[in-house]
């Protein structure tokens, strides 16, 4: 009989979720709203939501099958756990409590989920992870022990295969490459720190640079018209592919942030490859040129020439659920 | 019948050997001068010399034992290949050849000592790597799957340990902890970048900030009186605990380059514990106390309070042969 595995993705407006074999080949699909569940006291009523339209999508297939588990990428959740911490993006306290009781963040997703589901297999892990066994499983790094996977949205997320098997770390929130320090005292991140990674490689970390870039340069620019609240990171894209001097130096300065990163996580777990997801990756050579040139210039020797910098294999619209669905591939392989 | 195992400690001065049980207990051990060999033209009289020794040192015990295999720690050394680049610092071309054949450079030690052993079970990895796996089967990394090992002697080497593997990358070199850029632009490394971890948090590193030191505060300090040539990384420890204020500041910095550094190895890796071996780690609190301040003051808020900053459990004088011996049992334990 076909085995099926349903991949969740969990964002903070929508949740995606759909049935795909162990090909990456999706049979049906689905969402619900995230965003009409937006207190903590509406999380029992989400995952009912959740777990019902799951159901029904899983009745509606015309033939037989196994369904072998449920693979669910979210932001800051626990792999080993079974867990997501909030208030992430997606739910908040009610009432206006700044520290609430710690216990009361952690929702067991995976437990709450499988109780529904006749305690079949239900793994969780944050967007990125899902990404990079999405990769492995069904996307570019096919056969690949060791690889970097950089996923490019708002912010930077990462994960990092070595000997064949994602970094979770003790604590199962390894891979946060977006927040390594690329910058001493540099731009302010989300995270109450400086100099992250992040504020300057993802879609908000471009167009701070375009701001900035635009205070020292003194060239002209289409950019130098739109107000920083209304402006979105593929206008830097737009402009960079007309030559706008501004787009192509915060592209240049973009990938030289990365690249030099990319150098010294190298050093750490030499990678066969590294690939870039999401967003900005999208740009094509305007990041991936850049990228290549300072990740080499700053490689140490015994690794430089060696590893490979690549665009995703898993791109498009599905690619969350695909990645979350790989959970369950990837651990009924061993 | 009991079983063992022979670690080898290829260092640029001698190679150490012993025959090492499973619990890490030592039961003869032996020495012969690498430095006799010093050419590319010596490495078969080596090897001949180094299996001779091993073979008389293997016939000397008086009880009936199995050999399981033997694990070589050496400079430059793919774990992946079984081989050893040179020039290292152990051999080199006798003729003042710049640039010679790649191929010349690389010897196949695995292969050459398994020949002379009944092809029995031949392992090398570099020497960090070495101590990594030595803390992990014998020493206060038993039963962690995820952690750090920094070696600290004249460079800075690195052992990273996930899912209960160590790290060894694509290529067989990863775990160059020591490479990574801590400072843009910083102190010329003999790898020939800079700003390189080790030029600050080593022997030769510390040194080389007291000397910055000396021209940066006005303070007296017994160190003024040492020329750079005559100066050892031990005096640094000698006047700190004397209380003097350059060597105070001194492993105050060295720390914060080290605690900097890890904070970002964190975000990667997620270790339970980072262990500090060598040299500059018997300083104690001067070197482990800066060091956890500012890892912590640098930690992404989800690790923070979570790592332990640890000495190692296999100091001491037959550390490097119980490493390489490790090497063996910790492929017999999978």
């Amino acid at each position: 009989m076909k085995k099926l595995a349903i991949g969740v993705d969990i964002g903070g407006i929508n949740t995606a979720f759909g049935l795909v074999d162990e090909n990456g080949d999706l049979y049906a699909e689905s969402v619900i709203s995230t965003k009409k569940y937006p207190y903590v006291e509406d999380y029992p009523a989400y995952v009912e939501d959740l777990c019902q339209s799951m159901l029904t999508l899983a009745d509606s297939l015309s033939f037989d099958y196994e369904l072998v588990g449920i693979g669910i990428g979210a932001p800051n959740a626990n792999f080993h756990k079974g867990t997501i911490e909030i208030p992430a993006n997606l739910w908040r306290f009610r009432t206006d409590e700044t520290n609430p009781d710690p216990a009361r963040r952690i929702f067991p997703l995976a437990a709450d989920i499988a109780r529904r589901f006749q305690d079949k297999q239900v793994l969780v892990t944050n967007d990125a992870n899902a990404a990079t066994i999405g990769e492995m499983i069904y996307g570019n790094a096919k056969g690949m022990r060791d690889f970097i996977m950089i996923t490019l949205g708002t912010g930077l997320g990462s994960g990092f295969v070595a000997n064949g098997e994602l970094i979770y770390g003790h604590d199962g929130f390894a891979g946060e490459f977006g927040h390594v320090c690329a910058e001493r005292n540099g731009r302010e991140c989300g995270c109450g720190r400086r100099g992250c990674l992040e504020t300057y490689v993802s879609a908000t970390g471009i167009k701070r640079t375009v701001f900035e870039l635009m205070a020292k340069m003194n060239e002209p620019s289409k950019l130098r018209s739109i107000a920083f609240d209304d402006f979105d990171a593929s206008m830097v894209s737009a402009a960079a592919e007309q030559g706008d001097p501004i787009a192509l130096e915060a592209f240049r300065f973009t990938g030289e942030m990365l690249g030099r990163a990319l150098a010294d996580a190298v050093t750490v777990t030499s990678p066969e490859a590294i690939f870039l997801f999401g967003g900005l990756s999208k740009a094509g050579k305007l990041i991936f040129e850049p990228t290549q040139w300072y990740m080499e210039e700053n490689m140490l020797s015994v690794f430089k020439n060696k590893v490979k910098l690549l665009p995703s294999g898993i791109q498009g619209k599905n690619a969350a659920i695909l990645g979350a669905s790989a959970l369950i591939w990837q651990k009924n392989s061993h």
